[in-house]
């Protein structure tokens, strides 16, 4: 069993992470980390701050040699940009601490809502810890749940099925390696089989970019390999579909999560199920995968189908909201600039999962 | 905080549930949990057990005299069909264990892959605790939550939007009362606000059942008067969005879970938030609902919206499948004959969700 | 990774217990339930009650056919006594609430404390809850655990140290079955392998039962036959000694948890670890067990010895209190007649700690 | 409710911790984690690592301009030492991995149990997690929990009641001012009220410092100024004796803990409580404190009064043990010089407990 807990604030010293519970003797190369947070940021349009604050990840504990050696393991990526925000930010004795104010609440993100609850007079540290930056140290804590479930002969792949409405046309059931492959020749940039559709998203990304406004879309991310029967049906809360949801609607902006294709199984009838055949060898086999790789909550060795579906960042559009000095309405100040960040939620999500699914070993 | 956990097999002497950390003084009624139940157990197109075997609840503690007293609520419902079965279910000395033998697995349950996770050599003991069953004592135990919630101001309302694929027209952002009017003017048959769709459904379901063919489809659950800051985005498994799918999507056959609109909401472009608005009292609020309630894995004050999509239940077609004693192909045994589920699904999901929330209390 | 919770109230409807996550195939017996809840109930100078409410335990599910099917187990007790009480402790409608009513809270016991947390006017529900009742279905949910345990070749034996100060002679180094030989010639009375000390102990304890005063004790449990390296020394929380705590000092009236010999141990100088050693097949083995069986957190192959200290049971004196009704001084009334429970406490630490170890398989 | 988890080697990068669950704006000095780790690090007889390693905590997230925002506060500890390691403890490309193989296992340590249960060949990744080291960062994450219980008016001491065998003279009913005083005036080195007892604890640390053994101890901690009704009787697992004990006996070396004063307990007969009495303002109140602050698992209003016991620490004897590499017998290799580290003990427990404590809040 895994467990994680992750820290750390937007503009604050550095984001920590410390993962408990993983066996001794993983593999984990240093560029693992890299190459997982590299991803990550790239996309095309993403903002600035992805391009000039390269991730770098610093191991603490529990990797000694290139093996996990059972002990909790401890990441920290530390923020290049807290220094300019340490007057404010600083754990003690900030030299200017009203400056960091932040007056304007964000609709669409917690803004209101967090310093509502927790009492906070202006929206600052909320927007600080509910930040989609927390997930790049979530994504590097995952790198050793990856080399776990890579150990084991799982592989995932995440991608991008649509941006703004616009859908690549996937095809789920093609083999992983060619999946892989058209992937890889697409690019970080879009993270998609479909090289088809990429210039009608680099149309639409370029287009809303001078709008300066953002776009959801939705992803997929498959695992192979899985062996039979991780997760359990015996108590609700072990049920694999149920954990690995709650994993991926705890990514900020993702407001949907369906295993296989739920919307579109809810509308068959009869025969949605993924009949049970027998090959020369006795070994039992599935000719289709409607199931998505779960039946009553447990993995049934077809390849894991995750599909989420993520909102537009509500960061750029200037949306009406409240200035809190002077309880007038007003615009949103312009935030940041990712117009969408689709591409980084499937590597987000692929990491979460593979949280999940290397915690059943 | 809640916690609970159930027990209980389909054909066992009984299904049980423990629910622990609830608060003192809610008052609980003998009729909830059978108002509640009979809505679980109703729905056209279910088969026969739910008509012949009236749930009982019997509280064995944690409610003396209407009221929670503080200590763990547990709850039994016995099964009256155990007297047909307990030649096979016994806890002790079975007169003949082997009567009990499932040898055809089920596609779509989780027959094989519990079979094979768990060593068994045929599939009674996953059918059996695999079954929706167990949702009925989840139902029961969330009247405690419900109850509390209820106290709190904080009503729900469980709905059908579509069978079969057709679908209801739902106006979420009708008032409450309203939509709650509607329903109980259709009734617990088909649990919808659009009384048109009815005739629809019902030519649709009879046609499944002379086929013996079962049906999937969709339903809204939502919470109003909750407040805001439920959930928390501080660490991600405090989430709510999370917290919640994991609970809806632990329910089986329910293959996907939104909050709000999420698929809509993916293809816009820009603007996808609830404007933030003050009144002349001071107060916040927001004309619109995208969100569906939550933002940043909080509460925003605004009903919260959820929808989940269901699979057609795997029991009634005959699908091809294996018999395990000769290892032959063979179509799967006729085992229930619920048409469609949905109905029933919408109970539970405002169940399990009601207990999430419950437990931010 | 076991879970269980338990409910139930002292004169309540019954007490239950779902434990989860045993695996399957383990073997269990009737007759298992009957033995462990007979020597909790029997010792010499038990209260009334002990006598003549003989427990028996109905299994709801988890167990079919004497097997563990690897779904939660449910266990019930019906409270005889409930009949007598349930004019004021039935769940709805109870007849006449008042009567229930306990108006002095009884020093040593939860009754004031409780009170004030929950914001009770009168101590019954505390009473209910925090009686040492619960301890029969806790005692009752470890038969599954020790089942487990059995048959990987585990054994435990729990006896008295000591009644009202009076110590037995203990020879913990000796070999298991001659313990358990002399426990057996002394009975379930006592349990205890000094059969010098019982006219002692009979004598002290018909001395306070004449003057309805109550004794505490300490006893000893070890488990033989575990294998090296149960528990962790990873996170602080896995370690093996305090999970064991835990479980010890939540049975009511236990106030001291020792492994080994604790508090000799702190007064050695040096040395005061078990040697390591080889024999001439090459395994390690140790010519001592100062350290009770654990090193840092794990089991080390040793008997693994865990001593308890237990408080006179606060039931039977006189002892001053208030009349919630007057705000008066006034004696506690007699409440229940239990001289002494220390053998009644080795067979629930026993039972606890058996939870807590088999949860590690 | 808090959550923590540790990481770190004692020599690799960095210790460090995350606390997730602290509420907003409890303020904290720089100070604050200075003050705890010089005094977990004094204590006559400590061993040279203490002296040459000031701790020097960074705060890493959670706290801002000296308060906690609501966010996981994130702590860490750099260990200087690791520059003399880092050719075999570093995460990756380590330059000569054999080097830091530790072939002699600690009778003691958890030296043996753990490369058993790991698998691991030699001893080193056992000692460099299981070492006492883990506790600095433990003590240093209790600040926000310390500092949680200083705002709610609770304060708490630790002291010393024995070293080998030697004991304090502590009348724990004296004022806590008195008792504070006392340890004040004593100092860092026995942080203990009783001065008389100093000169023998002098002369026998120095005696074994010259023979190089070490010595075990017991001490006290006391919080004060609890409100009523911490914790809870109704579930088992939430009785906060169990979760107190819990805590403390995760400590490496503590083998017993005890809540009030259990050994003396068990052996009164009858009248072992508190009673009731109320004064001229209806205040209920008590005279005495047998119960050391709980009754069923709950506070009371009175100090609670916590006992530990400690093992001399394994690392100064020359045992025998075995030399891994050849199978041969030999003694264990000199280790480290802690003569005694009851001190600190007091100090971590006291740790440990806060945030128990305060996660009740």
């Amino acid at each position: 069993m895994l467990r994680y807990l992750t820290a750390g604030e937007s503009h604050g010293p550095a984001l920590t992470a410390i993962l408990e519970g993983m066996p001794v003797g993983i593999e984990i190369k240093e560029e693992d980390f890299e190459l997982v947070l590299k991803k990550r940021q790239a996309g095309y349009g993403r903002g600035k701050r992805c391009k000039t604050e390269p991730e770098k990840v610093e191991v603490l504990s529990g990797i000694v040699n290139g093996k996990t050696i059972g002990s909790p393991i401890a990441l920290m990526i530390r923020n290049s940009d807290y220094e300019n925000h340490k007057h404010y930010m600083a754990p003690f004795c900030a030299s200017s601490p009203d400056e960091g104010k932040i007056n304007i609440p964000l609709p669409g993100h917690g803004d209101l809502a967090g310093m509502i609850k927790y009492g906070f007079k202006d929206c600052r540290y909320i927007r600080e810890r509910a930040s989609a930056r927390e997930t790049a140290i979530r994504t590097a804590i995952s790198v050793p749940a990856r080399c776990l479930l890579k150990e084991k002969g799982i592989h995932s792949i995440g991608m991008v099925e649509s941006i703004g409405g616009i859908k690549a046309e996937l095809n789920l059931n093609a083999p992983r390696d060619e999946i892989e492959k058209a992937i890889d020749e697409v690019g970080y940039d879009f993270l998609t089989p479909d090289k088809n559709v990429i210039s009608s998203w680099k149309n639409l990304i370029d287009e809303c970019e001078k709008k300066n406004i953002s776009l959801g879309g939705s992803g997929v991310v498959i695992f192979y390999g899985l062996p039979v029967g991780l997760g359990s049906y015996v108590e609700y809360d072990r049920r694999l579909d149920g954990k690995i949801s709650q994993a991926v609607m705890s990514i900020p902006a993702i407001k949907g999560c369906e295993i296989g294709n739920a919307a579109e199984l809810s509308k068959m009838h009869g025969n949605a199920s993924d009949e049970i055949l027998i090959n020369d060898k006795g070994d039992f086999y599935r000719s289709t995968n409607l199931a998505g790789g779960l039946e009553s909550g447990m993995t049934n060795g077809q390849p894991l189908i995750i599909r989420f579906y993520m909102k537009p960042l509500p960061a750029n559009s200037n949306i009406m909201s409240i200035d809190l000095r002077t309880g007038k309405p007003t615009k949103t100040e312009f935030y940041r600039s990712d117009i969408q960040a689709v591409t980084a939620a499937a590597v987000i999500v692929e990491s979460v999962v593979a949280l999940e699914l290397a915690s059943q070993f």
